[in-house]
């Protein structure tokens, strides 16, 4: 699409707009929106948007899109499952080795040391073929992360380099059947034998085979299989173990037995597949010990004391492959939006008055109104990918590495993770849908890419429970905040509670608002377009549905777990709501803290509509909730939907912009209709049809 | 899953039943449910609602659904599409001759004579493969049905038996590159030459190639090819011509050509192709001349003398097409939440209380509040179709044919498939993700069975587009309100307006309402579960939307067709949601009929829930429409979230039973994860840890 630009970095670029012109601020804006209006000045620089795409790894990203611009990493529609796999793994041998792949391992196993990079130039990969990206994380972000984060020294000395250069393909043996998203309840155990010194795994019954695991139904030579810690009779937990499952040549090692779980819904170039292990012994030394460690004679210790936190220690190593998914289901989103925008920028249907031309596809209402939220979103969810990205290299360079920092990082993959996902779904579907019949065809790319995704909702934490989990963090805090028995803090929410119950009994809260703007929509509309009316809607969105949750839950916490459990389940629902809701208005402000460091009016300008259109449209899906708990008059709440209206409306003219700064070549959109085809096709047509009428051959209508 | 029952018809059934007890009003239900909960006497009685389901044409589902267990017509993944469309074309084979395909044909030409019969056969299908349903659709639901409809009897003498007996395998190209839904604006021409008496059939540019035809890429040997038909220099608009396009040896005949549109994302056992013509001449007879005759000299005749009536009536013969996909559709949501609903109701997953059993995917609340409205929705969408197949037999069938009869029926069947197709993918989508990476195996079917319905959505007219339609007939008949100038309708139509306008300025209206139920939250939610609460709603919402339009438009109309055109595109997001709204009003219509005819009283109170979970579960997604138009207090506006979690509460015993009564033989659902092996998995696990514990080999958890 755009042609390539010089790297300036978007701190230079800034710098020097910053000199031309003074930003305006969001008050100011509301009034230059008008004189932008009439005088049509606005004018998004997409170089400069562009660069805040690419963010902190601006570099590897751009060389990671040039790498898989070459054909022998794309996925091709058609291909069997065997064909696939076998490309699949060729096209990562051809990547092993390279400085992406190289920044994952640390400087002193001969890496770049470089994680946030390593994960940046991942997520590109999706647009090669979401299978290389996924059999990649497989390889190097599950089974080689684990030898490195949960083994030591020795393990790292012994495997990495293999695991590094692919010449050890592995598995990542975690899922078991009968246990998804559930780890700690899986039922593998792995026994230790002070006798010999080995552990002895054993799969005991078929609800206990490990499952859906990439690699496993044809390449892996070796798995890290997470089992039950068993000595001296003591369950000591899930622990990870390096376990070689098959030969030179492919073939089981004894005890090990596999089967493949076949065709799957897409991603069909990563072999899935199911392990089995029939009392399969490994050298004591195999234990990944670095949070678990069993002595010759079976004494079993650990740095970390509790079981269940050790646990969350353990999982929490892995969460490079959540911070992954989002960043990729961003770049898959921006791709279908592009691919269906182009389209609709250039695809006609319907003539509105008789005989005039037909109308583009985005200069209608509905197609905007269908497209541009996603845009929106999309933003959203890469200024705050963005974020977590640099949170994570953070974590796990080590700069910035403690309890806190892991936990918050957690936190934060597990929202934007689920969040980033769903989007991508949901978009996909509406540009395949937005394409018509050209949008299901193979040709243009929605479809399959859609297929790929799909998985992404559940795997690597099913996304409900992903959800569940923020939500506890959110209930937490909450009650932390009532630990610290702050009275202003107390008191507030006391406050807040009576104000609660007030339109609990009476439904009147809010009603001083409803005749304070209730005659003038203008002062309605102004008011959604203020940042502090945004945010303040979306911050008492999360609290007052926890604080809701927690005061449901009060009386419940001193009943019996029987009793608590229910109380959790009744307020089920709405803690995953509360937990979306967080996620979005993490997005908005990470939305609104890279808008703040624009500095070149125009560009300010259509980022500011773009949060607006983020804030509105995640405010707009919530509305009822907003109308019936008093905390936006009827009259704000019927604005939404006009506001949003004009506010596509504007930005008509900028979409293609924001398109262009999302930066593909044909090699990565790979879509018939995005490459203006479409646009061709009817200049072909109207042209012949202004031919024939200069000729005087075209017939008249029997209705003239 | 359900043994088979016998053939009774509803009607007797329900007699008997009506002997045995006296059926509940809908007041009376309010008390019984509540004794319902504690003696847990509800009962639903799965053969009588398997009776409702399979309709009208119970004897036709039986058999078609008997026909498809045969495994050579089950879509198998993997397989290329050469495999896969020369397994679905035999299979087409199989099925010329049967009675369900001779159904379609009239008496005089050997046939059934029973269209209603016919469709409901082909619904079916879609449990065997989409494709098959597709396939054979496009040779006699659109090739063949063009020749009945649009041909007279010299077409139908010379072609219809040999396209029923698939001796013509053909194609339906009507759809342009350029031209998706807006078939009027196709530029394909069909031009008259009296010195030959032969039309000549040509593609003046490529946006004109036929596009997307089924049985275009391979099979068809003949097709019927849309065109402007222009003689005398005169364009008399879009008719249909027979044209061969393929001779014996499937090679294409002079002039033609054609491209095979490739994989697509989903459907690929049905070749979609293109083809363009290069002055082909076919004789004057060939114009299937119902609606538009020529005469050897070329003069125009037509029995319709409005080219915009002509055009609406021959392309609402084609009609079927459009009520058979909401039949599949609602077929194809039935199978996904029957197999989504049998994992989940023995799928364990995490102990809310320690140290006790997991808990089943059921007995979570949020996995409810997923999955039961759909169940709500597919019932309501099911008994709305079946409405719709016997209007369709009505007017097909001759026995009640008339230009109203017809107008109702297109705008019914566009509402229903724009709704039902929908549905289906969003269901199906859930399906998937409750089901978690088991739902994305293709051995569990929702992922394949969701590629295949994706493009439902926008071939057969564009969803969009289709309740476009919708909203101008609702358009028209508002008009036609006024024209009428009833003083009583106008009267009303005044006084609502004005307390519109109230509502507008102070945001006030319905406070009375607001004081009146603000106290009591069980007052909410009896008026909540009131049908009339409901009807009225539901009813309000889109005459509402509707008039708000017509009022915005009034201006506009007496203005440019410029500004009506922009009036109009202003207004369309509304009018697609008042669309929407509409359908779903005459799905819960349909549902009230049909619960109002159950007799059994246990049937009739689990249904009750059913409706009240669907109408309330619509108006819980347009809540803030509700609200901020002052039709529901604040209260009862929180109070509808709260009752529909009591709803999938009380419907947890009772929705196996209504999977039951979809009556799906493993045959039809063909997932591994509904034939019970996970309960089997799960016994054997819990088997296996008893054992182990009585043996005293289990061992002590550390953090004991």
């Amino acid at each position: 699409m755009a042609t390539s630009q010089p790297n300036t970095s978007p701190r230079n670029r800034l710098s020097r707009r910053a000199a031309k012109s003074q930003a305006p601020t969001d008050a100011q804006s509301v009034d230059q929106e008008f004189a932008a209006e009439s005088h049509d000045q606005v004018h998004l620089d997409t170089s400069l948007l562009r660069e805040m795409l690419l963010g902190s790894y601006a570099e590897e990203r751009t060389e990671s899109r040039e790498l898989i611009k070459d054909p022998q990493f794309h996925h091709v529609p058609g291909r069997t499952k065997e064909e696939q796999r076998e490309r699949t793994f060729e096209a990562l041998k051809q990547l092993a080795g390279s400085d992406a792949v190289m920044a994952g391992l640390p400087t002193t196993q001969g890496g770049g040391g470089q994680p946030g990079a390593y994960v940046a130039s991942f997520e590109e990969f999706v647009l090669a073929d979401a299978s290389l990206q996924i059999k990649a994380g497989v390889q190097w972000g599950l089974f080689g992360s684990a030898v490195l984060n949960l083994g030591t020294e020795t393990h790292h000395n012994k495997w990495l380099a293999d695991i590094w250069s692919l010449r050890i393909p592995g598995s990542f043996a975690m899922t078991e059947i009968g246990h998804g998203s559930d780890v700690a309840s899986i039922a593998t155990t792995a026994t230790y034998d002070p006798a010999t010194e080995e552990f002895e795994i054993h799969t005991p019954f078929r609800a206990a085979w490990k499952d859906y695991l990439g690699n496993a139904a044809v390449h892996a030579r070796a798995a890290v299989v997470f089992a039950q810690l068993i000595t001296g009779g003591v369950n000591h937990g899930v622990h990870a173990l390096y376990v070689p499952i098959r030969d030179e040549n492919g073939e089981f090692l004894p005890g090990i037995a596999g089967e493949d779980d076949g065709y799957k819904g897409g991603l069909n170039g990563v072999d899935n597949g199911r392990l089995c292990f029939t009392h399969v012994r490994v050298p004591r030394e195999n234990l990944l010990d670095r949070y678990g460690h069993v002595e010759p004679d079976g004494t079993y210790s650990s740095p970390i004391s509790s079981p269940g936190r050790r646990f969350f220690t353990m999982l929490g190593t892995l969460v490079q492959g959540r911070v992954s998914l989002d960043g990729s289901a961003v770049v898959a989103t921006r791709a279908g939006l592009a691919i269906a925008l182009t389209y609709a920028n250039e695809r006609r249907q319907f003539a509105p008055v008789p005989g005039q031309p037909e109308r583009v596809l985005l200069d209608y209402t509905r197609h905007r109104r269908r497209l541009f939220p996603y845009v929106a979103r999309v933003l959203a969810a890469g200024f705050a990918h963005e974020e977590l990205l640099v949170a994570y290299d953070d974590v796990f360079s080590g700069r910035a590495d403690n309890d806190d920092a892991r936990q918050d990082l957690e936190t934060l993959a597990a929202a934007m993770k689920a969040t980033s996902t769903r989007l991508a779904l949901d978009s996909l579907q509406e540009c395949r849908e937005a394409c018509g019949g050209a949008g299901f065809l193979s040709a243009n790319r929605i479809t399959d890419l859609r297929h790929d995704m799909d998985v992404y909702a559940t795997f690597e934490g099913d996304n409900t429970v992903l959800m569940q989990l923020v939500a506890k963090r959110l209930l937490g805090d909450h009650a932390k905040e009532f630990a610290r028995m702050d009275v202003g803090v107390m008191a507030r929410w006391v406050a807040d509670r009576a104000a609660e119950t007030a339109v609990n009994r009476s439904g009147l809260r809010g009603l001083s608002q409803v005749f304070r703007d209730s005659a003038d929509p203008r002062r309605s509309v102004n008011a959604l377009r203020d940042p502090e009316t945004q945010r303040t809607l979306l911050t008492d969105r999360v609290r007052s549905m926890i604080g809701e949750v927690a005061e449901n839950m009060r009386g419940a916490g001193k009943g019996s777990p029987e009793a608590t459990a229910e109380a959790f389940d009744r307020n089920q629902h709405r803690l995953i709501e509360a937990a979306k809701a967080h996620a979005h208005l993490l997005q908005w402000e990470a939305f609104t803290r890279a808008l703040e460091k624009v500095e070149d009016p125009g560009t300010h300008q259509v980022l500011l509509w773009l949060r607006d259109l983020f804030g509105l449209s995640v405010i707009e899906a919530d509305l009822d909730w907003y109308l019936s708990h008093g905390r936006m008059s009827l009259m704000r709440g019927r604005m939404v939907e006009s506001y949003v209206d004009r506010l596509v409306t504007r930005l008509r003219p900028h979409i293609m912009d924001v398109v262009e700064a999302f930066d593909f070549a044909p090699e990565h959109l790979r879509a018939e209709i995005a490459t203006g085809a479409e646009a061709k096709r009817q200049q072909e047509a109207a042209d012949w049809v202004a031919a024939e009428r200069a000729a005087g051959r075209w017939p008249r209508s029997e209705k003239a």
